[in-house]
C-alpha cells in the first residue's frame, strides 16, 4: 500500500507535500520521496528508505524549492526494499522533466516490460510503475495528456496517480476506482491526497473525492476535467475502510470512524459473547469496533492491552524473540483488568493469525478465564492484487482452515466474525466494493503469477 | 525524567536490558545507554542520543557481553542535551570500573560539585549525577558500600539508583522514595526496573517494589537486603500515577490504569457536564480518565482525536509550523464526532495551556457547539525539583491565573479541574505522596536556583 | 580522464580490480565503482563519490562476488560531479545484465542522444557512455558482439571500452587508439587495465597492450581476437606520456620513466640555462624530467620544493585561502636551497599559469636570486575532445599569450618551452600520436558545443 | 609521535591552526583536534580519528571561533587508538578552561597516575597525558603558572607542550628538549609549531625555537618568557633529522634536506657501492640521502620505485595481501631501469625488515642483477621512551641480529649502515642529541614496563 500528497500553485509546496506525506505514515514506511518543480521547469528530487522523519533531515526540504509538488510513501514489500523503487519517479524524457506517484498495483505490467525491454527500453527498478514512464515516452501522441492516456490505455488494474510533466500536476484514478484520491483548496492552491486526514494537517478545504475513472489536470492554478477514462463498474476497496484508512480521514463517502463503529454495532449483534466481563480492542485500529460491540451488547468496555508506540522499527535479537513473545514488544495486558474475568477480544481482521495466537497466550497468562475473539470483518481466503500486501493465499490462515480449526489454533473459547453481509450493510450495501479477500470475487482476470509488486527482479544489486 | 533498568545473572544480560529500556521508552526519549559487565569485570558501554531504537543498531547490542548489565534513558531537558550526559555513566575509579544510571534529582548537587572541583575533581559532564561518582571516587572507606552510602550521606533530594562495582549491582531508592523501583525474577536471575511493564517485556516475574530508603545488592546470583538509609516520611511522587507511569505498570502498590480510572470516577462527580453529548479524551494517556468520566456520568464515550503516533521525532519547518497550528501534527479532529454536538475532553494535566488552547481551536474549527474541559489532576502551580521536567514557575498557567482565567484562555465553555482530596481519594488518601507540584508542600527545602538537573553549564562545547 | 581495470577468470575478482584501481587512482578521484559477475549471472554493483579507499569500505569488496569483474574511477569534471555519472554502468537490457566502463570522450554522444530521447529511451545520467548502452539496447541484430558492433558504427570519438554481457568480458579500442589498455595474464585468468602498473600491482605478467581498433572477447576463460573495428590512422595520446600515466607503466609500447628523461635531455639541449646554481623539479610529476635536464645540462639536482602529499582532499576556507598562497597547501620551498640562488624550475607543462606564477612567487619570497623556468612540452594552445578535462580555450594561457607576456605572467627571468619537433622526437617521431591541444591539428571534426564530457544537463536534482 | 600547533592574538585562529596541523600530518595521522577560546573565555573543542581532512569537514572550523587555539594530530599506536585519547584535551578545573597538547612521552606517568586514582581523580582516558591535567587541577597554587610548575616538577621524561587556561597559552619544552617547538610571528599575533613548515604553511615569520626547558607565556598579545625549568644535558632527538620532521623545516637549528644530504655523503664515503650501475632511494624519506650518495660516489641517480601516494589509508583484504606482497601497494618498481641492472638502494633506517625484505624481492622480480642496500643511519637497537612509536625490542631486528644476518633476511648482494659517529658528524657532533635508539644510551632511567604511551589499559569499552 501507499500514500500519495500535490500540491499545486503554493509556494514552498514541498514543505504541505511532507506534512501530507506525514499524515499518510499509515499507508507506507517503507520508503518516501517527494518531488517539486519550480517555475522555471528545474525539478528537485529527494527520496529514502525508512520513516518520513528519517529521509528528510532538517534542511532537505529547503532543497525541494517550487510551488509544485508530489510525494509518495511506500509500505514494505518482501523482496524489493530497495531505493530504486521508491517513489516519486523522476526521469526526463522528450516532454522534459515527469515524475510519477502511484498508489496500486497494475496487474499487467509484467508483460508488459518484457515487450518493452525486447524493444531496447533500459529499465531502473523492478517497480510495476515504471511501465508507465516508458509506455508515456514512447508514445506517438504530440500532447502530453495524450500520451498519459496512450499509456494508462495498455495497462489493467489499479492505479491512482499523481504525474506531473513539467509544471503541469494529472491526478487520475482508474476506472474501478480502487483507491481514494480527495482534492482540496488552500488559498489559491489546490492539494491532492489519498485520505481526507492529509487534507486536514495542511490546513485544506477538502473540495471532493475523485469519482473512478476521473483525471484531473492542473495548470497555471486552474484545475480542469479531462474527458473521463473507459467506465467500469466501480470497485471501492473495502479494506481501505475496514483497517487502511486513519479513522479521522473520510473515505469513499464515508466516515472511517463512523463505518467502523457501525461494524462494532454489526459484530455485536451477530456474535455477541453473552456473560463476558469485559470487551477490549486489540488497539489502536479496532478501537472504534471494540466501543461499537460494547455499546451493542452492554458489556463493559475497558482497556486490556496497552501498545508501545515505539515499537516500528524495533530491531530485536532473534534469540530474544525466541525467549520473549514477539507479541510483547507491541502489546502489554493490564493485569487488573484481566485476571480471573472471561474477556472479549475485538479485532479489525484476521491475516495469518500468527499475532493473535500469541496475543491470547499472553492474555492467558495475565489470568484470563475465557477469551472471546471477536472479528469486525470476515474471513481473508485469498490474496488482494490491487496494492494491499496480504501474503500469499497459503499463507491466509482463513484459505485453507475452518473457523473451528482456526478458533482450536488460537486457543480462544469462542470465535467469532462478522458475515460479508453484515460488513456490507454498514458501507451502505451498494453494489460498489471490492471485496475480493473476502468473497474471491476479484475484479479483473488474475495474474498467472501470483506475485504482486514486483515483477521480474533485477539480477543485479544496486549500489 | 529517566527510566533505569538493571539485570543480573542471565548470559547476554544487556539483551534484556534493551527490551526493559524499550518498555520504558515513555520515561525518556533524548538519550539512551547500557553499560554491560563481563564475568572478568570487563565494562563494554554504549550511549547515544535519541530513541532506543536509534541509539542501538543491529550489532552494537551484540558487543554487550556479559551476564550483567543495565541501562538507562534519558528525558530532554533544555539547553544541555549532550552525549556526555547521557547515562548510565561509566569510569574507572580505584575499586574499578564502576558505573551508575540515576532516576531523580539532587537538590544539592551544585554546591558539592563547586567544592569537587576546588578539591582537584574534573567532571566530564553537566549533569547532576556525576557528583555521585566523585563523592565515591574520594570516599575514604576501604568496602564499596561503605564509599556508595559515604556518598548518599552528603546528597539531598531524589535519587533511584543503579549502580555496578565490578559485577555487583546496587539498587538503591532515596528515603522519601520519590522514584518507583521494582525487582523481578527470571531463572535464577535477577531484573530490576522503575516499572513493571519493563518486567513484563523480558517475561520476569515480580517480586516487590523497593520501600523508600531501602537498598539492594546483587553479588554471585544473590539478592541481599543492605541496611536501609536513615529513614524520612515516604513522599511517592504522585504524578508517577497521574501522567508519567505507563497504565499496564504497577506504580508504589498501585495498578496505574485503576487508579486513572478512578481518578476519571472522581472527576465525573465532583466535575460533570450536565447535558453534553459525548466524552472524550486527549490519547492516550488520559484515555481511562476520560472511559472513568463517561461510566460515572453516563454521558456517550467516543473517539473524537486521532493521534499520529508517528510525530515524536517530526522536524517541523518553524515557519510553516506558524500557518497550520502544531497540534494538527499530534491530533486530528473526527469531524462526523464533532460536528455540532457539545463535547467533554478529559486530559490528564494541564502545564502551560498552549497545546491545550490550540487543540480546542481545532475542535470549534471541527464544530464544536460547545467545549467542556475537564482535567484529572488539580492546577499545577509549581515545578518539580525531584526530577520531571516541569518548566519554570513562571510558565506554568495556573501560577498565576484563576481558574476563570484559564477558562477564557482555553476558550472554552467551562473548565473543572479534579480537587486535591479527589486525587489524594483515588489512590487510596495516605499521606506518603509528593504533591508539591500541585500543593506547594515540598517535601525538603527548594534549592535558591531553581534550575533542575543542569548546574553550572560547562563553558566550553565537546566535539 | 579515467582509468579501467578488468578481471576475468579468478575467483574473487573484484578484489583484483580494487587493488588495479588503486593503482590506477591517479587517472580520477570523482568516483569509483566496480561490477562483478558470478557464474550464473548474478551481478553486484557497488559505486560511489570520492577516492576507491572512501567507496569501498572493509565489507564492500566481499559482497562484490563472482570470477568476472570491471572497475572504473573517473576524474572530477565541472558541473555534474554525481553519482549518477560514476562508472561501471549497470543495466538490464534484453540480452541480461551489461555493464560498461569507459574511458574516453564521444563527440557525436549528443547528437545521438537526442535522436534515442526522441525515440522514448529514458536516460539515467549526463554521461555520454549511456549512450552507448540504449545504442546496443535498440540493436536488431542477436548477437551480443554484432548489438555492440551496431552501437560503436554510430559513435565518433575516443573509447576504450570494458564490457560485460553475462560473464563475457569485451575489451575495446576505438580505431584511434586514443587511450591505453594493457592485456596480462595470472594463473589461468585475465586482467586488462589501462595502465601496466594496474597489472603490478596485482603481480599479473603483461600480454601485450591492444593496438587502435583491437578488440578482444573473453569466454570461458578463453580470449578470442574479434575482427577489428574500421581502420584509421593511429592517433596516441602524447599528454598520456607527458603527464598522465604513472612513470612505472608501459604505455604506447614506451616507459613512462625513459620518455620523460629524454624529455629532460631535449629541452636541457634546446632550453639550457646557463650560469644557474640548481636545478629542481615541481613535484612529482616532473622528477624524471629536472634528473634529465640535469644530466643534459650539468646544472645540480636539488630537491627545491616539497610536496605535501596530504592534499588531495583538503578544504580550505575561501577567504583563508586568499591571505595565504593557495599554493603553500600542496608545496613548501626548502629555504636553504633557494637562498641567493639562480634555480631552474622544470614542470611537464602549462595550462592555466595560476599554481605556478604562485609557485614562482614563493620561491622569489624563499629568496631566489633568478628563476628560470622550463617546461618539458610545448604551449598548449587547444582544448582536448578526447577524454582528458582540459579548461575552455579561453582559459589556456598558451592559446592567446605571446611567450615573452607569459613570462612576465609568471614573473620569471626566463621561460623555456620544448619545441612540438623536441616532444615527438623524444618517443621516436612516428606519425601515431594525437597532439592537438599542442598543435591544434584534431584527428576528427571538433564538435560545435565544446563541452566535453557532459552533454544536456539533466535539469533535475538527483537524490 | 604527535604534532602541536599554536596561534594566539590572531582572529579565526583555529584556521590557521588547522592549516598548521595539516603540514603536520605527517607526525601523526591517527587523531586531530583544535581548541578554540574566545574573548569571553568560551571554549570549543573538535576532535576526530583519521585525517586533518576527515576530522575537519567544512563547517566544522566555523564553529571554533575565537583568536585563540591549539591543535594537535596523534599517531597511531597498538591498542588504544580511540577517540578519548585524541587530544587536545580540554577541562574545566577550579582555574577555568585548561587545554592540552602533548607531543612526547613521560615515563612515570604510570606511578603518579596510580596514585591520583588513590585519591579519588577519575581518568578519562588511557594518555600518560592527563596526568598533568589532574595535577594542575590538584596543586594548591594560586596562580595557574605555580599550577603547571607543580605538576611539571612531578613528571619525568619527553614533553613540548602548549596549554591554555582561558585565554592565556603557555608553550613549554622539557630540560632535555627531546622534541621541537617554534614560535613565528605573524601580524600583531603568535604562531607555535613543531616544525617550521607549519609557519610556512601560513605564511608566519620564524622568530626562534625554543630551547630545552624554556617555557613561554603569551596573555594580552605579548610574549613573555617565564623562568625556566630545571636545566639539564640537551638532548634533542636525532630522529626527528634521520626520519620524522619534513625536509622543508628547520629542526633544532637544522636545515633537515641538508642534514639529510649530508648524511647520504657521509654514507657514500663509509658505505661506497663501487661498480654498481645506478643508485635510488626508498621515496620519499631519503630522497635527499641517495641523491647525496650519487654526488659522493658518482653513481647514477635513477628513480627505481614509484611510490603511490594514496596508500595511506587503503583497506587490504588480508587473503589478498598474501597473495600480492603488500609492499607492492605503496611501491612499484620502474621495470626498465631496473632490469639488468646492478642497483645501489638508499633508505634512512631500517626497523623490523619486513618491508625491506619485500622491496629487495620486488626488485629482484622486476631483474635487479644485484640489490646493495644502504642506511644512512645506525641499526636501531632499542626502543624509544620518548614518543617515537618504535616496536618493542624483540621486534627490532638490529638488536639480536649482526648485520650479516640482516643482509642474508633483507637477500641482498652488500648492506651497509651509516657508523654512529658518521651520522653524529653530519649534525655538527656536539653532545646534545639523543641517539638511545642506536647507542642504548638512555638520558632518563627506563621505564620498568616497557610499553610506551598508553599505561593501565583502561578495562572498559568506549561508545
Amino acid at each position: 500500500m501507499c500514500g500519495i500528497v500535490g500540491v499545486a500553485g503554493i509556494p514552498d509546496a514541498a514543505q504541505l507535500v511532507y506534512l501530507g506525506l506525514y499524515a499518510l505514515q499509515h499507508r507506507g514506511q517503507e520508503s518516501a520521496g517527494i518531488i517539486s518543480i519550480e517555475p522555471d521547469g528545474t525539478a528537485h528530487s529527494h527520496r529514502g528508505m525508512g520513516l518520513v522523519n528519517d529521509v528528510f533531515p532538517p534542511g532537505a526540504l529547503a532543497r525541494l524549492r517550487g510551488d509544485v509538488a508530489i510525494g509518495h510513501t511506500r509500505y514494505s514489500t518482501t523482496g524489493s526494499s530497495v531505493l530504486a523503487n521508491a517513489q516519486p519517479k523522476l526521469v526526463n524524457y522528450h516532454g522534459g522533466p515527469l515524475a510519477l506517484a502511484h498508489n496500486g498495483n497494475l496487474i499487467n505490467a509484467q508483460e508488459i516490460r518484457a515487450d518493452l525491454v525486447r524493444r531496447g527500453s533500459i529499465f531502473q527498478s523492478s517497480s510495476d510503475s515504471e511501465v508507465l514512464v516508458h509506455l508515456i515516452a514512447r508514445s506517438d501522441a504530440r500532447r502530453c495528456e495524450d500520451q498519459i492516456r496512450d499509456a494508462l490505455e495498455r495497462v489493467e488494474g489499479a492505479y491512482t496517480l499523481l504525474l506531473t510533466v513539467g509544471q503541469t500536476v494529472f491526478a487520475i484514478v482508474d476506472p474501478r476506482g480502487f483507491r481514494p484520491l480527495s482534492v482540496g483548496r488552500l488559498g489559491t492552491g489546490w492539494v491532492l491526497a489519498s485520505e481526507t486526514c492529509a487534507l486536514d494537517i495542511v490546513g485544506a478545504r477538502k473540495v471532493r473525492e475523485l469519482e473512478p475513472g476521473e483525471w484531473l489536470k492542473i495548470e497555471h492554478g486552474r484545475l480542469i476535467d479531462l474527458p473521463p477514462l473507459a467506465s467500469a463498474t466501480p470497485r471501492r476497496c473495502i479494506f481501505e475502510l475496514v483497517y487502511f484508512s486513519r479513522p479521522d480521514s473520510t473515505v469513499f463517502g464515508h466516515s472511517v470512524d463512523r463505518v467502523r463503529r457501525a461494524l462494532g454495532h454489526a459484530l455485536g449483534r451477530e456474535q455477541p459473547a453473552p456473560g463476558a466481563d469485559c470487551v477490549f480492542s486489540v488497539p489502536d485500529s479496532s478501537n472504534a469496533m471494540a466501543l461499537g460491540f460494547a455499546e451493542e451488547t452492554g458489556v463493559k468496555l475497558e482497556h486490556g492491552l496497552i501498545r508501545n508506540h515505539y515499537v516500528g522499527r524495533t530491531f530485536i535479537n532473534p534469540s530474544q524473540a525466541a525467549r520473549t513473545a514477539k507479541v510483547r514488544i507491541k502489546f502489554n495486558p493490564v493485569q487488573d483488568v484481566i485476571a480471573g474475568k472471561s474477556v472479549v477480544v475485538v479485532d479489525d481482521s484476521l491475516v495469518r493469525g500468527t499475532t493473535s495466537r500469541e496475543l491470547v497466550q499472553m492474555l492467558r497468562h495475565a489470568g484470563a478465564r475465557e477469551v472471546h475473539f471477536r472479528l469486525a470483518s470476515p474471513p481473508i481466503t485469498g490474496p488482494c492484487y490491487y496494492g494491499i500486501d496480504t501474503p500469499n493465499r497459503g499463507e491466509l490462515i482463513a484459505s485453507s482452515h475452518s473457523i473451528d480449526e482456526i478458533r482450536a489454533h488460537l486457543g480462544v473459547d469462542t470465535l467469532g466474525y462478522l458475515s460479508l453481509e453484515g460488513m456490507l450493510g454498514a458501507v451502505g450495501a451498494e453494489d460498489r466494493y471490492c471485496h475480493a479477500c473476502f468473497s474471491g470475487q476479484y475484479p479483473t482476470a488474475i495474474p498467472n503469477h501470483p506475485g504482486t509488486r514486483d515483477h521480474e527482479p533485477l539480477p543485479l544489486v544496486a549500489d
